[in-house]
């Protein structure tokens, strides 16, 4: 199998759910929002890197956008989970690293914070960074990552199409036994649903019994989360999952919409097992929910779509983070790096997509 | 297809996960816990019930079970919450009903708490009791379930094989687009996981696009939710999930199990719609865990199973609870009733077994 | 002391904070909100009632108000909570009343809604019930409290001045060693603070070390928690308090706004005991909040109070329910029970207002 | 007044509460915890430092100690609450420092963490920071803070006395208007109830209406939060509280401990404003909870204090919060700093003593 051949899940005839995704399948099908990322692979051991969620052009900390976290098992490193709960926006862009970079991921956003113009006054800054942990191929203690790789990763974030796979924080990180890394999808509702978008990007380094789009993909290529029946099956790593959406939500509402990425992943196979930090943070790009200066100060009109409406998003954005993290399966590469732990070597291995392709064949899916 | 040939999902080649089931598969594999089910089909209108199950067959007010709740959505109004949250224990047996009948539940269970010998000085009983919404066949405004009815289902409970389908409180309930109910499974861990034993029963009375162990048996029996792309899908109507288990856990890691209920659901294709109440209560009846009197009043030593060793108790649950919604499908039975809403004739019409089977064979499952 | 000579706390001087109260000094003074009590003071046994909340005059079903739930220990029956926090907001009228009537208040809350013109067909309804248990003073096993009491209450509201002390449920409550009862109070904000309105009311049945406006009561008295420093100090019972303003809050803002009636019970020296069941339930009578059915069926614009501009609110909650309970105990009489538990005949002293007015001279305050 | 005269609040007549301190009245009165503080007084404009609480002579990230995290209002960039949540436990030392400087004692917290023996294969840190924003009177955009000041005040720790006012991470706050800083304070319970001991750090840097112990002197002196009625009444600023137990508390019952902080912040007249960031950690030192590698690897045996008996626990960690926040306030000296927002001079004014004394003696207390 050649590296180079790697595809994403709906070339393969894995198109999870019910509805359609957006024209680029990623979270950049929400109008405005952009991503960005940085790749380290240096030497024989540093496989790490860095991902930036931008949610709009303008000033991410005067222009609020609201958000809501879920945290569905919360064994891990994220930084800013208690003022997005209280007060229901982000006001930062998103950062993803490894679990021993979040100090600097969270110095570099303060330092960009303060620098933005119309920032000169600011004097407190809510940095949100995820996590998970690259330490099975990457050589985690050698701290590769530094304020300025962060940085970087903000400046280079453009819409469009999102690179998938062995990319920023998915550089070294592992799934359900195979490598893992950065993946991202989208849907979009008919308009009798309220034709909104709804991307998801995930940070994949979890495990579990694999299933794609319901097929059993881990038992048929005979890997999968306590097979020899020990504790040293391996399922932890966690996963973040961040989601975007241009409805009008209120921040309950998408604290709501964030825990639905918990049946995405559920549907993968994922173990949610005691060490997987597993998280999902959702927001809204939408003009009318937007906490500008002036609806920060007075009493303002926001617009706000009801619960009773809410179920086809919850829906879409199950179907977009379960279709997330096979694309970070199906588009990464073998990584040989380091493990941090023992200093041994140590091989991520790509899922063999001819292998992949054979039992979907065998399971009436694909051709 | 006759309705008495109704089988459990294993007997069609549905089982799901990688642990084998216990001797009933059943939530009474845990030893000690009993269930007792009142079924209510009276006229043309009434199909409701009860489902009750009782943690050990002590007095359960005075030898307390830790216990942990995770509420997934909470559309729903299951009482005694706050106090399962704060202290981590539940004082009564769980009571399962149908959405109008929690008052009375409540009622008698507090009654049935007052009149056990032990109790005569008792002034406070934090009442447990869940429901779903069976009102698209049962005349739930005309409110059949009785306080009776309820000390009924608690006299009657016993261990051993538990009814499934369309009894107690699963009597009336729908899933997927087809007749729900009462569902049970069990999983059982190797010893060298701990040995342990985890039963799962569900009202089960919620929808979304139904996937059987990863077949997509709603897409291929043309029946699903948002099938028309419309906001009158019917998704919601809720889900109670009980799991029980041997294992010497802390409140906190029962809550952490319940939590992995929701995998259990995703896997079944579950919506987690807006108007789902989708709630999980999960308890230990390990001796050592027990709140007896003794350790209520004073310094105690107590067993704890450590967080590094939870994962394949959560695997497990989620396989118990995914099996058991399985077996609440294809256990029930088609029922005529009444809307409870517009007062018209209704039908639950059971899933096609021989469909199923159909099914299954296409995607090289079951004979 | 004459029992008639019973006053309010301000008319004792005290008057806690920096704002002024509404025109009643009660949680009528939001537009809107009517308050119903039914007390129960039978044979030698019976001290018990109901109070009820009614957030607006029309159909609380149809037009409902955002609402957010704090629980400041969670050891407390309440009925509703789950879909409170998940919806944000409430459907029924609120109804307070003792520990083990929660049952029937619930039944009766599902009959009065299931009842209300408009509602034909509902079948789902989520009833807000509170309680605090007054065992001390009511043979609370006896369970006297009816359906019926429950919706006299509910008919019985009114708007203006709200009957404080030995009332509604009230009539049997203790309060830091005294008889306490239901208190109310209001505070009005400056219109350069938006000049809304907060009102509060409280269920007291708690106990502490007694301070009023920061005086020492308890001391000056010789009456507190552990003052023989042995586990049968007798802080439990709990207290619920509901808070009410006109300001167009989301109910994220209600939850934060609920959870500062914990800063007012402090004040009082309450001991928020293991035992106790400390809730506030904060809601928005704005008719910008308001969920319509228009409201809930379509996106919608609604009204905003800021993050930033909630300060002043959270003040004047605070204020609100410390001289709510500082009502309760100065407008509650002398009560002769039984004790619930031991069947005794037991008294609930009222605090001798006398005494306490040398006190406060004492400490320079009143006259 | 002489800045040298600074006493704490017990010499001033002020002890809240029932319960005698310890022998320090701090929080090192409970056996092995230890504090370090680093102060940072550079030049016109550097006002910061950091204080850091190690829980017990071993290795914190081996031998952890049960955790529970109370978030009263979460304005605030407090690092590791979720993992502390779901873990229920801490594995790192704790680091008060200022809001802009949480990166850098991420970094450091995680650096110590890998660099002690016996953690050469450690690869994951939740590393456990709090914050409050000095930016009042510390040029605080400036960061003056380093990971080397960390480091050096994790090295510094020590038993004892611990030094209060402008020291370490309250070396620029401010509290009511004046200057804040570091207190502490302990109780001691009688053996009847246990004989534990219970000590709290804060880091003060909040505001609202002072009271002292009952008495109100921020009205007494005329300074308040809002006196002017107007949204520029300064409330904000957070409060970290820190609090210590050698009682074998679970960690759902240290959570329980810690959301008593909020009961003596609120008798000391806190606003808990929007934007001030009030957590409190609560943490045990008893072996008998401690996690060791042994009992994080196999079933354990563990000790367990009941929830009946937490009453006055719970009393003392109030009791203990409020006499530390007097101590910083009474301990702190005038600062001259600067404003890191505006750039101006600013003076942070230690509360006069003998004015308080005045007021004091004018409410019947001290000499």
């Amino acid at each position: 199998m050649s590296e180079t051949a790697r595809v994403r899940a709906r070339a393969l005839g894995l198109a999870p759910g019910i509805f359609p995704p957006g024209a680029h399948n990623a979270i950049t099908d929400v109008a405005g929002v952009r991503v960005g990322q940085v790749t380290l692979i240096e030497g024989d051991a540093t496989r790490t890197g860095v991902t930036a969620i931008i949610p709009h052009p303008g000033n991410p900390f005067q222009d609020r956008v609201p958000a809501g976290l879920a945290v569905i098992n919360g064994f891990g490193k994220l930084a800013g989970a208690t003022q997005v709960a209280e007060l229901g926006e982000i006001e930062t862009p998103i950062v993803l690293t490894n679990t021993l970079a979040v100090g600097r991921a969270v110095e570099a956003l303060v330092d960009w914070t303060l620098a933005r113009p119309g920032n000169e006054q600011v004097t407190s800054v809510n940095a949100f960074v995820g996590e998970t942990n690259d330490g099975r191929l990457n050589d985690i203690r050698a701290r590769g990552v530094t304020r300025e790789h962060v940085l970087a990763a903000l400046e280079g974030a453009a819409d469009g199409p999102v690179a998938e796979g062995c990319v920023g924080a998915g550089t070294g990180t592992m799934a359900f036994g195979w490598k893992g890394g950065i993946g991202t999808s989208s849907r979009l509702l008919p308009e009798a649903l309220g034709g909104w978008r709804i991307g998801a990007l995930v940070q994949a380094n979890y495990g579990g019994v694999l299933t794609m789009d319901g097929i059993p993909v881990g038992h048929e290529l005979g890997r999968w989360y306590l097979k020899e029946h020990t504790d040293r099956g391996d399922a932890d790593g966690s996963v973040m999952v961040i989601i975007a959406t241009d409805a009008p939500l209120s921040d309950r509402n998408l604290t709501r919409l964030a825990t639905r990425a918990m049946a995405g992943l559920a549907r993968t196979g994922a173990a949610f097992s005691d060490g997987s930090g597993d998280y999902a943070l959702a927001f809204s790009t939408h003009p009318g929910v937007r906490r500008t200066a002036e609806r920060r100060a007075h009493q303002a009109i926001i617009a706000d779509w009801p619960n009773d409406r809410m179920s086809p998003l919850f829906q879409a954005a199950a179907e977009a983070v379960e279709e997330a993290v096979l694309n970070a399966l199906t588009m990464a590469t073998t990584v040989i790096g380091r493990d941090g732990r023992t200093g041994r070597r140590a091989k991520g291995e790509a899922i063999d997509l001819d292998a992949l392709r054979a039992v979907l064949v065998r399971h009436g899916r694909g051709a």
